[in-house]
């Protein structure tokens, strides 16, 4: 390799201050990956069955009156909050449930179509603690979710805002305020708004419909937002989950369902089991929507993973939880709704372990044939913690396989008889080839944090991991302006309005 | 899920004693992934064309004056050491060369059956340096050389021996007679021989078929052991790998056949027209043992991967890497041949960058049908480094592979309406379902270094990274006896012949 090695050497001194010039698309993802069945249809339509059984023999508890009365009326069974559901219901909420979603966001460009087959990415949600090598692991705060933010704008692959980390410092009557004001004014993606509560959900449709600019017609027609809906596993509905499925139907906004389900604990220790429980839980809430609104915008999904049966202790992206993901995925397509999957790590810190979880897990969800991946990027301790450097790491790994996406090409120019192959005698080199030099700088995805450099050369530059790459890689962002570009009135208005609601004493979150 | 987690804890404490009895096979592995293709059959057609065009037109450079002649008197035109190879050798060759193969070692169990549709993996192999975090990085020795083995011996998922390190402290005209001691002592699985000339590779086999007790006839019918042949790309034969082909075939022993392309570098940059190098190469390769003995076991194989453009330096586990193993799987299906893929990583220590590399390397190689996964273990610097707590790391993501291979079962018993669901109230648990009193201690893969303890605990257990943990794994393994039974006649005799062999001076490396 060595007269390679000194030809590389000279490309490098002829290269290394151009920009690459590779452009791929890392937004309109279609999922390349063959699915991957691990139960065959005969066994899924088992599991389908047994889930109209629970339905309709077992009942889901639902804590809401209003939710009950919509069921009633629909024509399910009720004794007290018990809710039985009979399969015509639910077959015909399946029918009404749209197969495609476009939600709506800043710029066209970052607009979003919810349907099987697609891919989409969603960062860590939901987490009370933030950990950076800087700061350490802290109760999150208002910085921390406007990092978060700043960070998941910066990157095309994450194609929707999340609720990353729950900023503490800032009281839970005006929480609402302060986050979306901070997804609409340091991002144009999509938003996310949490489901506590009639009040704040209002508010916050109200927010967002009119910093966006749209009539009440364009908000009816397309969801702007989205939340994402819970059951209490097993067959319970809570009130704010129940009312956030009513809500968001009712006004034309996104309910992503998702039973979180974790196998030998609040579900059967079985696959098959866990499966069928969330499936059972995901139809009675699509049901829900469907009856509130003929076509609410809705994504079946789920969570299921196991725990240790030793400990207790929630486990991810083992086999059982890329299974899990998988069985999901063949009732997705079973019923043909766009649906969620989910990544995640249990590890205490971004190690190799919560890089192994991690990608473990996507990968269940990529054969799953999910069309959104949540907490794909920054999820540490189960979902207690994001962290900003795994935040990077994970981001690394989503902009590959958007990369995998795009697919590669095999025309005559590519295989390169006449302008590569030809070219070079044995033992040479095709750094000069017309192949070559047309490509160099755009064939090849560069990373954005993983090194190349042998030992020598990295040791010179500071023996850095990859962690220690990934704070300078955040730290950059977060320093930097977002480049959103926001509109002076709309920005007026919006303050204007979160004044005005604060004042009058905000909105207590409902539970 | 506070009522959860108190029954999570009574679960614990009457379990935590008992061993999990949980038993899959990590032997016999069928790959369960479906197969990807990132090109259409015509254009693997075409490239698969392009490749005896390459060596029809282009032709190859064969150094050893043995093979030439084997060639020519196939058919093959010469020119000086140039060797142009018409399609009907190959085609013949082609049918010629076996579709399964069975690898034999010490014990039935371990015996390997080489077939597409299998799933084997081997570890880290070819490092200079070895890496530990008790005696950091340091040139590869005799230590390192029966460390690398024991814990290879512990685990069955590392299917096959491989020379991880090079133990540098033992003199090369008797390296040999150490690594085959010291593979046939400490393990009963398929070993590695290098092909470094006619006299270490027959004296090897000798030990081998002593040690093992095999006849003749039994040694030259199937494996006993197998070598890495690389082409030197683009279109090179050099002298020790053509003498492997030929020694090897002759035997009866195992070549695979893997042509190591760097897009960019010594192969096209692009995907297609460096696997249509890679396949032409191979396919020269194995067209020589055919000719040398029809029947010969051959495994095709490839490893391409991408150079950084701008540095020059290899890099592992991208996407230009990925679809790299998914063509190749294609080109191998074509020709109906077990095959080799690899995974692999760049990075200078065990970090998260090592880690995602890695574990993307490996999904690539399972996406793409890979018989064989080399280097899917303990493989840091683009291979000029073996790492003990990564070769521990990765080995949790193959076991986690080889749980996905057992698959799932959703009878009545998994899905478990009547076991299971029917069992637990709205918002109860499944702790004590009959369900899972059945299969607490059997349902679930038990990690070897992940930790799911919660921070709290994971902190008073001394906050040890997967690094941390898996040093304190792999010290246990080399600390302890392999539990390998060694026939006292067999390893007298095999000590006996290696001090005649020694005494006469040994067997110097041919190049």
């Amino acid at each position: 390799m060595s007269s390679g090695e000194t030809s590389i050497r000279g490309r490098r001194r002829r290269t290394a201050s151009e920009p690459s010039k590779r452009k791929i698309n890392y937004h309109d993802l279609r999922n390349p990956f063959p699915p991957m069945d691990v139960f065959s249809a005969d066994q899924i339509s088992a599991m389908h069955e047994t889930a109209f059984r629970i339905l309709q023999e077992l009942g889901v508890k639902v804590l809401l009156p209003e939710a009950i009365e919509i069921f009633r009326k629909a024509g399910a069974r009720v004794e007290d909050d018990m809710v039985y559901i009979g399969r015509d219901v639910i077959d015909a909420a399946l029918t009404n449930a749209p197969k495609t979603i476009v939600g709506k966001t800043g710029v066209r460009e970052k607009d979003l179509t919810f349907e099987l087959g697609r891919l989409m990415f969603q960062p860590g949600a939901g987490a009370p603690h933030a950990t950076d090598l800087v700061r350490g692991r802290q109760p999150g705060t208002a910085q921390h979710y406007r990092d978060f933010t700043k960070v998941n704008q910066n990157f095309d692959v994450l194609h929707m805002l999340a609720p990353s980390i729950e900023p503490q410092d800032v009281a839970t009557n005006v929480r609402h305020y302060f986050t979306t004001e901070t997804q609409l004014t340091l991002s144009n993606k999509f938003p996310f708004v949490f489901s506590r509560g009639t009040p704040q959900v209002m508010e916050s449709f109200e927010m967002i419909q009119n910093f966006r600019g749209v009539s009440d017609a364009e908000f009816a027609a397309n969801p702007h937002t989205y939340s994402i809906i819970n059951t209490n596993s097993p067959r319970t509905l809570d009130i704010p989950m129940a009312q956030g499925l009513i809500d968001f139907a009712r006004c034309g906004q996104l309910s992503i369902v998702t039973p979180f389900t974790l196998m030998g604990a609040m579900a059967p220790i079985t696959v098959a089991g866990a499966i069928t429980l969330s499936h059972a839980e995901a139809l009675a809430a699509i049901t829900l929507t469907q009856l509130v609104k003929a076509g609410a915008p809705v994504c079946y999904g789920t969570f299921t993973s196991n725990v240790d049966m030793k400990s207790g202790a929630p486990a991810f992206g083992t086999p059982s939880h890329y299974q899990a993901s998988l069985a999901a995925g063949q009732m997705a397509r079973l019923i043909g709704l766009p649906w969620r999957c989910a990544a995640g790590s249990a590890s205490n810190l971004n190690d190799v372990q919560a890089a192994n979880e991690n990608q473990f897990g996507l990968w269940g969800s990529l054969m799953a044939g999910a069309s959104v991946v949540i907490h794909s990027a920054g999820w540490l301790e189960g979902g207690l913690t994001v962290s900003l450097e795994k935040l990077i790491t994970d981001v690394e790994v989503l902009n590959m396989v958007a990369e995998l996406c795009a697919g590669q090409q095999a025309t005559a120019d590519e295989i390169g008889f006449d302008n590569a192959l030809s070219h070079v005698d044995p033992s040479g080199h095709f750094f000069a080839t017309p192949q070559t030099m047309e490509r160099y700088n755009t064939e090849f995805y560069e990373p954005i944090v993983h090194d190349y450099a042998n030992i020598g050369t990295w040791t010179e530059r500071g023996a850095k991991d990859a962690n220690a790459r990934a704070t300078d890689v955040w730290q950059n962002i977060v320093a930097s302006d977002t480049g959103v570009e926001i509109d002076g009135d709309k920005l007026e208005a919006l303050q204007a309005y979160i004044a005005k609601q604060t004042a009058k004493g905000g909105a207590a979150p409902e539970s």
